[in-house]
């Protein structure tokens, strides 16, 4: 089998692959363009007949229940990263299938991280065909030097649901690792010593794969509550001693940022979303865990404080700051895809203003509707943007594929994204005439936010007018690239092959880009 | 097309239509003996393209939400029960179709009510086809004297989820009456001022119905938490003056029987299960609505005090009696299907542990288990039972279907299900030779409990050994039946015909047995 096959140029001017590890793959249209046809995906119909009366479904250890649920070459494995760099679970998934000899695994996360690098090993002797999801640092490396026997394909958390629900990706077995669950399988993320917030990432993999095992090292007796996954969906429950290191879920930085630069990107943005009148009584904005992130959330308070106004919700990855805003009454409430800390766990578990979301509801483009087009403001990063305010987020200029797309993509449909990123890194410009690798085309990117300044995509004259008696330093996307250059120089090409070794997804499942070797 | 084809005999005896309303249905071939083959129901997919980015999905009136949505002839129109006797949004949408000329609709109502008699006029004038959905006092009459084009078809709250999950009920348009609800059309049933509780009923509708309508009398801003009902499937919102009238949801009795012989019946019931060690630490238990229920109930809840015990979940149905024990820290949790009463619907809205659940997870006997399985002690009704065990909770001995089947067949799994009843009712003996409809076969109903002895179904050997030398008037099934014909005769065969006029699904979907004309 070709890794991949029938070259075709996108929408975007990308040229893409038709087929992708023998499947095929759309490619990219326009935003909005791509209109599904046909029907969801329809798993098979089970009956109560065929379960334990008694709600039962513990199985003495994982293996048992991998081979139970039929385990064998080429099928498709589910994981979900809500421990982040603290999983424990999916490792000893690969094990299992190693020690019984199983090949050409699709591995389905909802994301990778450091702590799966262990995997490689298994990248490399076919006990794993492909990773198909985000690859964080060291998978994304090995991917990029295209080691990898398939092709990698990297979907927005809404895009994973709209893959699992509209039958591109059918799951096989779905492996669920949870801090709480009862023997049916009903399980939670908020309860336990490894509580590590929502189990949202997972619904998808419960509620579409043919197979669902839960593994908990909490087991509390029926009914679990609350029940975020549904014990009936579930076909096998297992007890170990240790799930995952919830410690280990707060990745990245979780502390405002201290830096002079990020900080004046954080009043930047702050500045220009008040001038430009997007913060008001009863808006919403989505929150990073960034540090920059974390300063503008400060920022954002500051002013409803000042104005005596309250937020209608936060769209988090939460940690501290949104579950103060929480608690002091600035906000009403956090609507959270995954907890970033402790603070973050507690307040789910004990506040019902903290909801945990699914990509269902938020992100789902294959949904009637989902709620990130009805944030007001939201405040993403970038690896690279382009003089056409398209985006990059998984590569580097390098060419390397070394992080997730998360919720990037679907938070772009927010009513106003904003970029507040640094004109350059390591001496390399941010801004350039073309992206490694388009994840976001620039029609949804309304704002960049640099430390020299803030430029403000054509297609926003409302914003434009707004601010045009502004002080704040806005110039031209051209006039920020050239700044850049001037002072790092033009950045020099990446050594990449022609060889296709990772494709991206937009959120409607269409392939917005690819991304090429490394040499 | 004739209203039903295809006569066979089921593995109850019973013989049954094959081809019912042109569709085709399986027979009732045992319990867990029927394995369902193929895939769940697959939705059209839907794309946010199609939906307003700003959210805001209200239409102007029902009316033209439903001419929107495409109504036409021959559709299928569901609604939910949760209104119960107060429900105003069903005879609305049918005054429209009439008004519209629509004709030979399917009515698939979660159950109806007297408030419905009005529909009787679309019944007569083709507007509505017939209905698909327990029929509770008139429309059950009209139907008994085989006045309705089609056959009815009867399903447990359970068997419901599932024919819509299987796709056996195709739902065109789904309408969903919401205490409150935001534009988007996530709802739900615990707030504003016709609350009413859980809106699970209405869950099925929503996840597989091709467009599904939102209709609220208590509009928020998005988000309406807590979300029972998602918007990302809702088609269209509306805002309407009235959604219902939540103090009709109190149906039949919500206080504890006065009757002496009632009070008997749960004195008996509960010294039972006492003696037979059917009340433990940390067991569970349904309890009814009903008066007897009710004081059934307050035995239990004695017993659980007098030794220090707490239940671990009551299976609700919730009024003020099951709250005020989870308020008493009686009960861990209160699962509830449906609230009685307005102490019911603030217990939901406001304690974590009073839990509203759907169909999907208590009852569903095409997933991978369900939670009815799981409850220790099912206390239930019947309007007749057989020697055999066999019970009837649909149709009287005169042969009027009167009565909803509710989600009493879903309970029939419970580990030890007693029907506490009177031996006669209005001189017509209740154990019969054989009961007039069977709805549960006997195999799943272990005791019955009468003013004047106690049945242990003979498979139970484990009850009948525990309670060998027990004080309780426990007889044989046959001894009750010859002490009830003693005193009232043996009772008139009903006045019925051959025409079969309404179907009764078993949980699996298949049909267990007909209604047929009463002349």
């Amino acid at each position: 089998m070709k890794k991949y096959d029938n070259l075709v140029t996108n929408a975007l001017g990308r040229v893409v692959p038709e087929i992708i590890n023998g499947e095929k793959h759309v490619p990219f249209m326009g935003v909005g363009k791509y209109k599904p046809e046909g029907r969801k995906h329809a798993p098979t119909i089970a009956s109560c007949a065929d379960y334990p009366a008694d709600g039962n479904k513990l199985i003495g250890s994982l293996k048992e229940a991998l081979v139970k649920a039929g385990l064998r070459d080429g099928m498709t494995i589910s994981t979900h990263h809500h421990f982040r760099d603290g999983d424990l679970i999916a490792n000893q998934i690969f094990d299992i299938a190693h020690e019984l000899g199983v090949k050409n695994l699709r591995w389905f996360p909802s994301a990778s991280f450091s702590c799966h690098k262990v995997l490689i090993k298994y990248l490399e002797d076919g006990t794993i065909h492909h990773i198909e999801g985000s690859m964080n640092g060291p998978l994304g490396k090995f991917c990029s030097e295209g080691k990898m026997a398939g092709v990698g394909i990297l979907r927005s958390h809404g895009g994973r649901y709209q893959s699992v629900q509209d039958g591109e990706v059918k799951i096989d077995i779905a492996v669920i690792a949870a801090p709480t669950a009862d023997a049916f399988g009903n399980a939670n993320g908020v309860q336990g010593s490894a509580a590590c917030g929502s189990l949202g990432f997972a619904l998808a993999d419960s509620q579409y794969a043919e197979k669902v095992i839960v593994v908990t090292d909490n087991l509390v007796p029926f009914p679990c509550i609350p029940w975020q996954i549904h014990g009936n969906f579930v076909d096998y429950t297992v007890l170990v001693d240790k799930v995952g290191l919830p410690e280990k879920i707060v990745s990245g930085t979780t502390q405002v940022t201290k830096s002079p630069d990020r900080l004046l990107l954080a009043d930047l943005t702050a500045q220009l979303c008040e001038e430009a009148g997007l913060i008001y009584d009863g808006f919403s904005y989505q929150a990073g865990a960034g540090g920059t992130a974390l300063s503008i959330g400060i920022y954002f308070s500051e002013i409803l404080k000042r104005n005596n106004w309250k937020a209608r919700f936060i769209r988090a990855g939460s940690n501290k700051y949104p579950v103060a805003m929480l608690e002091e009454g600035l906000v009403d409430y956090i609507l959270d895809g995954q907890t970033f800390d402790m603070e973050g766990v507690r307040s789910m578990r004990d506040n019902p203003n903290h909801v945990g979301t699914s990509p269902f509801t938020s992100y789902n483009y294959h949904g009637k509707g989902n709620f990130a087009s009805m944030i007001d403001v939201v405040i993403l990063g970038a690896t690279e943007v382009d003089v056409n305010f398209n985006a990059n987020v998984v590569t580097h200029t390098d060419g390397y594929l070394l992080h997730g797309i998360g919720g990037w993509q679907n938070c772009l449909f927010g009513r106003t994204v904003i970029l507040p990123i640094p004109l350059f890194r390591d001496r390399i410009p941010v801004i350039l005439d073309e992206v490694t690798t388009i994840c976001g085309p620039g029609e949804l990117i309304d704002v960049i936010v640099t430390e020299r300044g803030i430029a403000i995509n054509p297609r926003r004259t409302d914003l434009i007018d707004k601010l045009k008696d502004s002080k704040l330093p806005i110039k031209s996307i051209q006039e920020l690239k050239t700044e850049a250059e001037a002072i790092c120089g033009k950045p020099e090409k990446a050594r990449i092959s022609d060889e296709i070794v990772a494709a991206i997804k937009w959120v409607d499942g269409t392939i917005i880009d690819v991304v090429r070797k490394v040499y």
